[in-house]
């Protein structure tokens, strides 16, 4: 009972033709739907319609981020509990993908969320693009850097504590590591609901202006095709941030691309995979921060603590897609 | 409340030196303790004090295969389900690396189980292979295949569907992929409680003799490690009965090798992972099963669906480690 | 002075645009030129104008292959000692890609040869294809299996020894490794003039019915390369016939797939290359004939030894491109 | 005629306990002999006896650098045209690996250089160190990083383009590609005599304070060995200077590390071969050399231009081993 996983994001573009053209064309995602404004977007293994969308917006922002729930009473539930607790939560109509859904921000961070239990399986039946393979729900063609799967959401916060405690105790999200500086402030939190080593993180914005997205990932299967990506990136006139590094936190071998409208993306292989239930946080502290941070030992971009894009504004809730 | 995961799994072999010698200097394992007629192993990135226990025996046979639960009190709990279902159940007091636990056959197969709550955690402390990283139980030092985890369990038994329908009810391991046959026999079927595409799984005895061990499979990071590893288990004198090849029903990239003692042992990488609480199997049928079973079209050797290695005779159940 | 190394090979194709498709689109290679009845094609690093050919035709053959000799005059000094060596020698007009060149068949193989010295090197400038680094001829996208280069010839031959000697002899191609049988036959010979394993090899043709071209070769980046290429083969609807596997006398990690014409053509990676000036060919005999044909231990498929595709008849020599 | 292939190198090294270590631990490097001041390595595919030679020293410093040349007669050949061009040569007699050589300093550069033909063959017959396969000198085993080969020499040099028209017009060394910098001043160079894209490579001292060793490198299966390398070297101690990044001049996908004794190591994988006799070194621009530099974006080390370990002093010359 509760959430059962990441579902997908929605990134709000001021340049949806540049964008589609960085997602489909040097990322390789598929696009499952299409409108006049919105691009509807996944992986070639992802198994719902989409884990991506884009949306045409004066100003690049964050629309939402989904998780779907363990089953469908698990919505009413959480309207009831997320209400006691004084979140204001508001019903959607299901639409493209999925069906009806509950949405609200995370206090404090303001972090637009979405909870949804039907979805829409997808299977491509486009010529050329459909697979002999039940488990291929449509055929891998290796184009762009060709992730597996979409991954996870991470965020810089103000308060990074504050942050992994509401996930945890309002959503049922496992804090999984984190890092403290040397005055015991928290530097990041990773989590997770899956077996995933985060699903969501948070990460301390040094420049203490409000929380903002900090990337959306998509997961590879080797260093290899990571180191491929890379290539495919550059040529094609994209600039990388930082990477390929290893984050010793996790095992993520790492790769941080900025996408035409400004969102970091992130495209990363390896790690581990946390099992137990009684799993311990690991701690990282500030002489194995380090490490934890980059562990062969490539600087820290000073964009990278530094640098998000925003949140979509309050105001702008009611038209959320 | 349940079955966690997977935890670890008991070899019996008749030549324990040499299985030892494969299993640390070719596979690439750690020993975390040792006894005269036992070796408790871990690949680098196990958490747990051990996920692969080699016993002295005058046969080679599966001693048991122990499942993790989620809490403590489920321990009780399964004893007293179990036990209304008129399984025979069994405690057995902890010793190394876990807690007491409980030992029953299930019904049918006869697959000697043990499920446990209680585990202690690894940390190498010896010189050389102590790590700095807090996410490093033990250094990585890429000696031999150097797999990163403990995967899954694989046996050979009479009736698939059988197996796979109690391993469902009784313990509630989600059933995640079938194949079957032109009769609609089921040839086989992948399990898992966790996002793995499968912890544990059954695939139909050609021979009808008896259910019998399929192999025990670690993980490894990339389709490169996999090549690097059959090249060092050649070159070290094994031999490797079927791969590099690629399981289509999960993605798995695979390779199998037979340990000295007689024991199939898979290393593999790559496929997907579960998340859709509502997942519904895979099916296979006889169209598509060439596919399934190796995409990229290499024969399956006849020993493949013919040979397995006994399980514990029940009659030794009470000497179990 | 002599041969500098291998070119480009001719292929005719009994269904171009099937061939066209494969090349381009699953193997991942690049049109540099097109007319109505032949497409040049090029790997993305490939420095010249092309390395393969495709030319309609009624029956699908070998056309030709092409060496580039080290300096101009290197082509008058070749017509004179063929020519006293009672080779048939003919000089073709200099087309697409490359200046005038010098047509012969080697004696007993027939094998349709050319030498050239001038070529035209390329530097894709279409949109989306040109690169901003001066190493790259055009820009990296990853597409398909995306070769690096052309890399060899292979064909199966009545007579192994006989071949071998008259292009070391003849040509200068240096004797690398080879196979021999029980009975001391020369079961295969693997020959280059340039530091790799081999660009051109001959191997025994068990139904002893004459010379045939065994394969075409691009060399890959990586084992994991290689692996990702062979299931967008599969996904794409193409037989491979053997791999992945590793040669252990090249230590090649091979795939070979049958193009939509029946040539059969392997992309490769790994190996060794040989540097000593003195180099004493490798011999395998009877007992590690088997490591070095297929080290991991996957079984020959018969049509390896005893299939391959003609080469162009005599009499249409005249005619070629 | 000429020069064949570089050879090897030796590494005069102040802590010889800890640079072997480095060398066989954590590089996986093999002795093939050793002395009280002395040990020979090499890579697990180098054919000769070895590639490196370790030598204790009060100061770390290049020994030499080595060179096989095409036949015997070339000694006395390159005896004669040095001396005519004013470079002292000496001969010193043939000891473990090779026949006797001649040494001599690069002009300007004051490179100590060494020239041979006879060649002893490695052929490891120590238990679990042999192999079954004829192209393999001794077994794969994976220890380490694991490098194949020996590959290639770097130098800190004041002047670039001296040195290396010294090394094309004296030792016939193929220039094939360099950068210059915004005044037209040459910043690099590198070259080979083999198909390799350099054998040995020049790069500007920032510090223009003499000419300096700036690294040994040896060469790596694929981007995933490397990257699991980098792992391995820091979960061990070590230090990574950079990396992995790809050089664009090359493509290779590096990484530097420094072993105990000071002197700088690569080890990378990937990059082009070059074949065309008539080949035009690749120029690189300042507009373009950035890409040229590390072509995925990550900042050039301080240390990179600056740090080099020192030459042989002449005076030592006679001690040369």
């Amino acid at each position: 009972m509760g959430i059962a996983h990441l579902g997908h994001a929605e990134l709000r573009v001021k340049d949806l033709e540049a964008s589609r053209e960085f997602f489909t064309e040097a990322l390789g995602l598929f696009v499952s739907e299409e409108t006049d404004d919105q691009v509807f977007l996944r992986a070639w293994q992802d198994w719902d319609h989409h884990t991506l969308v884009l949306t045409q917006a004066p100003e690049s922002s964050l629309g939402h981020v989904a998780w779907r729930v363990e089953a469908a009473e698990d919505l009413r539930d959480f309207e009831r509990r997320l209400g006691r607790a004084g979140v204001e939560v508001q019903w959607v109509e299901g639409s493209r993908g999925h069906g009806d859904s509950l949405r609200f921000r995370s206090p404090n961070t303001g972090i637009p969320l979405e909870l949804y239990w039907e979805v829409e399986k997808f299977r491509n039946q486009d010529e050329g693009l459909e697979s002999r393979l039940p488990s291929h729900p449509q055929r891998y063609t290796g184009k762009g850097v060709a992730p597996r799967r979409f991954d996870h959401v991470n965020f810089l916060v103000d308060d990074v504590r504050q942050s992994q405690e509401w996930f945890t105790e309002a959503l049922g999200i496992r804090h999984n590591y984190y890092v403290v500086g040397s005055d015991e402030a928290r530097l990041g939190s990773w989590m997770s609901k899956t077996n995933l080593s985060h699903e969501i993180a948070f990460m301390r914005n040094r420049r203490q202006d409000g929380d903002h997205l900090h990337h959306v990932a998509y997961f590879l299967d080797s260093p290899d095709v990571l180191i491929r990506g890379a290539t495919i990136l550059i040529d094609a006139g994209y600039r990388i941030e930082w990477g390929p590094g290893t984050h010793g936190t996790s095992g993520a071998i790492f790769l941080y691309v900025f996408e035409p409208s400004g969102h970091r993306v992130e495209v990363w292989t390896g790690g581990f995979l946390v099992f137990a239930p009684d799993w311990e946080p690991i701690r990282w502290d500030p002489e194995t921060a380090p490490l934890g941070l980059e562990m062969w030992g490539s600087p820290v971009p000073d964009s990278y603590f530094a640098y998000g894009t925003p949140l979509l504004p309050s105001q702008a809730g009611a038209a959320l897609a």
